[in-house]
This record gives C-alpha cells, structure tokens and sequence, in this order.
C-alpha cells in the first residue's frame, strides 16, 4: 500500500484538520470529525447537513460552506459516523427554524440518523431527513435495502441547499431535496479498486483489461464485468442503464455530472462527457449545466460515474445560485 | 493500459472538446487545441496566454476564464504546441494592449513561443514572456536547460492575471508575472509513474514499497529513490529541499499550493497540507492562503507537490483577486 499518510488510524483526523487548516471558512467541533461553516448557525436559515463514511472527498466536508452544507459529519474511512457526531453537528447549525439530514442510502448512515432525530426531538430541535438512492446500477427489489447513494448525492445537497439559503422553511427544504433526489440518477464504473489505509489492501480485483459497470462507491460488486471498452461504447451502455431506468423525453432539461471516482484523469472525465454530452443533445435533450470532476470519489479507485438529473424550473434556479466551498464553487 | 478514451491519436481533441462543450464560457479555435475566453479580446486588457503539452489538466485550459487566462495552447500529450497554435492563440486575445505569455521552462515550449512572438511582431502585436522554473529539485547548473516548470506555474499565471484583468499594461503584467515566477518554488514526488495514452506502457517503474523524491510532471527523473515515508517525514524532507533554496524569513508571508498528480487521493493531499501548515506556522511563517487539490497534473501519476510562494502586498492582492474559470475559482 502506497499512501502519504502517518498512522492507518489516524487518516480521518489527520485529513480533517488538514481541511480545516486551509480553510478559513470552516470550523471543526473540538474532539469530532464535524466541519461546520464558520457562521453556523445562520440567523433565520435552516441548517443543511450531510454525511457519511470517509474517502469520498470532497464529500462531505469540502461541501460545507456558503450555498452548500452548514455541517458534515466524517466517519472513519467507508464507516458510518457516529449518532453522537450527528447530534453535535445538528446542534451546531441550528438556528431554530430545524435542520434537514441528506443521507445516502446506507444502512448505517439512516439508523444512526434516525436515532439522532429521535434524541433532539426531545431537546425541541426540528429535523428532517431525505435519503438519496441515485444508483441506477441496483435493482430496487425486496431482497435489497434499495438503490445506493452516490455522486448524485451532490447535486441534492446543491438544490436544498440553495433552497434554505434563498429562506425556504424546513418543509420547504425538504420538498426540494426530495424532489432533486427522486430527480436524479447515476451509473458509474471501475478500472481499479481502492485500498481502505487500515486494511491495507484492495477490496475486489479486476484483470488486466477489464472493468466493472455499476460498482458501488466502497467497491460494491457491481452488475457486469466487461473488456474495457471505447468512451463512446461506454457511455452508450451507461446511458442505456440510466435511461431505461429515469427517461427523458425530447426538449427535457437536464443537468450532467461525470464524477471521477479518485485516479481516473480530468482527461478522461471530459472525453467521457464528450460522449454523454453528444449522446444526449443528439437526442434532442437540452443541458443547462454540467459538472465534470471529481466530487465523490473513492479513495484512488479509477473509474467514474455518470449523472442525470432532470431539471424544472424550480431546480434549475437552486442548482444554479452561487456556492462557496472548498470542493465546489460557482458564481 | 486502462483508460476511456476512443482513439489513443484523438484524446486531445476529444478531451478540448468535451471542456468546450462542458463550458460555456471558453471556445475552441475550430482545427486547433486552443481555449480561449468567450469574450476574449477583452477591450483595454492586455492578454495572457499560456499552453503546454496535455496530461496536465485542468492546466492549462481549464484556466481559460475571467481573472484568469485569455487563452490556453494545448499541444499533444506532454508535447509542446505548434508555433501555428501559438500565433492564432496570441491574435485572437490581443486587444491592441499587447499579450504576456507564460511559458513552463521546456525547450520546445519556448523555442516555439519565441518563434511565434517574431512572427506577430511583424504584424504589429506586442507580446512578451516570462519564463517559469519553480522545480526545487533540479539543479541550475551549465549542463541543464535549468528548472523546470511545475505546479508553480498556476500561481504565476493567477498573479499576472490578475494584474491584467486590473488594467496593467504590458510591461506591468510582466513585472508581476516575473515577481511571482521569481518567488515561487515547488517541490514534488511520484509513487506510481502515467501512461501516455499514444505508448500505451509506463515510462518508469517503481518497487512496491519505493518512491522518488524531484520527479517532473512528465515523469523526468527525480533526485533520490527512497522508501515510502511517512507524510510528517516526507515534508521534513521536501521542505528542507525547498527552504534550501528559497530561505524564509520568521514572519515572512506565504502563499502554499499542495497539488495531486493525479490519481493522490484529496484525503492525502489535505494530511500533506497538515504537516506542511505545521512545518511552516511552526517556524514562524504566515501562510495568508492555502490551495488543495489537483491543477497540474501528470496523467494518473500517483503523487503530488508543494509549492511555496513568497508573497508581498501586491502578489497578495492579485493571488486573492476572483477568478472563475472550470479549474480554480475563487470568490
């Protein structure tokens, strides 16, 4: 295992005082993995939090800022956090109008967030929480606890964020996260697995020429190993996966997000869109905004994830207003 | 050799592509790899350019925006550009106010920036250059062309940007350019080597538990091989490196840039910049901003640089002035 790191354990802590370190807009709870935007909680807004396991960075702490999170909670690498993190962080950013929970759909991540809900419910702070289930790779049937929560995560915690920022009520904010999240889908794709620091080595392994479609951003089998294929083959069976899942019809206005997973080049991310940006427009689908770089990674696995998420006028606006984060910015 | 791409000839003119189509606020000069500003000549600005060979995204055309380059000449990977793209970069910004351009210390980078700046004088146009050679680890002496340019190089083009888009003149914008390329120095390593899509194989290799110390952005070799170390000794080593060579004063003012290769995961990038705030607040130097995450890469090098710049009240303010390009924003 090769990794610029001093302790396998002492990665999580390490990495979060590095961001707070270089970022004079956050802060973290003393003793926690909690990074808080400096001027939470915000007078009259409510508070907006996320989080999940490590090694998915920028998510969540290089979110946490003006436009986007007033809090993250970091759990040890690929590791839920802990119930008393997310009460922490939700008490950090209450301003008294409640706070909405983003969670990706992991077991652990929404039992530990419903527990703490039900433990601040009695300390009189609202909440509400919104799971993100984005991962068209997953069938969603009995034998599963659902879709998996992944890079479109992001783009929910953009529209609900900007939602509370331009003073959307509680409900308000979680009727725009709900919808961004029943609005999105992703499938994404490796080339390589990652290695967890305190295990020191890779989770799966792929042959010399071949790739994974559909796998999960902590390795997750996905639906299909495959020959690495050309950019443009790719994204046709990427996008057939996703569009048989969520279509869309002629003239429809979309946002597009190519993720890169940890090692895969900016290069490849944009030859990538390319294809997806073609793909689409040929087919008369209109592309208000794209993102192309990396926002949930995967420690340094290679691969990359496409997303979609169809827009109204409603969440084009809150996808589109400024943000101010370490891991996203925009005018 | 694992990469999307279609064909290995076409990565670069599909990758400035999909940056095109990914971007509303550059075009592409149809034929050619150059980015330029939509709005680019700007009226009374004087233009800055930059280019290089690809493999090093987003440098330097994700750097193509307001506050920040007019144009950027991609040349093939880690190739330089053609005197042709140069020319045609440096007429279509040049709004009578003349155009700095800002090279990376590579023969054939320069060789033909030169060439092409004889050329447009006899049209009319004034240009000027500066050069940059922030690499700490190669040593001047006569049997090198001298440093190379690295990361470093992001923080000169941000400066004399800046100045630029404040109404400097030619000369002015090239003072500041040349202040900052004067007063910066990176140092890097590698853990994995790239694959330059085109060779298809690795251009060196490293043991399993190996690193090296110096390795250029084109995998040029470094100054030293050692086993991989921890992130609290590596800096230890880089920075004695770098201090070496540009000393720094107690309550000296800097400017720090930690920048991935490539495929160096965020979380490790943010442990770096720990032990490197550490390092420096330790000693007594004032770190007025810090940058963290990948902006001149090499591919899917594993591994990552420091960068170090002096500053003093007017590089500090052209640093901290806004910029909103695909590949570094700043409010």
């Amino acid at each position: 295992m090769k990794k610029i790191i001093n302790r396998p354990d002492d990665v999580v802590r390490d990495m979060i005082e590095g961001m707070r370190l270089a970022n004079q807009d956050i802060r973290v709870l003393p003793g926690t993995g909690v990074v808080v935007r400096k001027d939470a909680p915000v007078p009259g807004k409510v508070g907006v939090i996320s989080g999940g396991g490590s090694g998915h960075e920028p998510a969540h702490g290089g979110f946490v800022g003006k436009g986007m999170l007033d809090a993250a909670c970091a759990g040890d690498v690929f590791t839920s956090p802990s119930v008393d993190q997310m009460m922490k962080a939700i008490r950090a950013v209450d301003a008294g109008r409640g706070v909405l929970i983003i969670a990706k759909n992991y077991t652990g991540d929404n039992l530990n967030f419903d527990m703490a809900m039900e433990l601040l419910e009695e300390e009189g702070i609202k909440t509400a929480k919104v799971k993100v289930h984005d991962d068209a790779a997953v069938e969603e049937n009995a034998d599963t606890t659902g879709r998996r929560g992944v890079a479109g995560t992001m783009l929910v915690q953009k529209v609900a964020c900007a939602c509370a920022e331009a003073g959307g009520s509680l409900e308000e904010v979680k009727e725009a996260a709900q919808s961004a999240a029943d609005n999105v889908r992703t499938i994404g794709f490796a080339l390589s697995p990652c290695i967890i620091p305190a295990v020191g080595k890779p989770g799966f392994s792929l042959g010399e020429e071949e790739m994974e479609l559909g796998t999960g951003i902590h390795g997750e089998a996905g639906i299909r190993r495959m020959k690495v294929d050309t950019a443009h083959n790719l994204v046709e069976i990427m996008l057939e996966k996703l569009l048989a899942d969520m279509p869309l019809e002629e003239g429809e206005e979309v946002c597009v997000l190519v993720n890169g997973m940890g090692s895969t080049p900016l290069m490849e991310l944009y030859i990538l869109y390319r294809e997806v940006h073609m793909k689409l427009t040929g087919e008369g689908i209109r592309i208000a905004k794209a993102y192309v770089g990396e926002y949930m990674t995967s420690l340094e696995m290679a691969g990359a994830s496409v997303s979609i998420m169809k827009l109204d006028e409603r969440r084009k606006r809150f996808l589109l207003a400024p943000a101010d984060t370490a891991g996203f910015k925009q005018f």
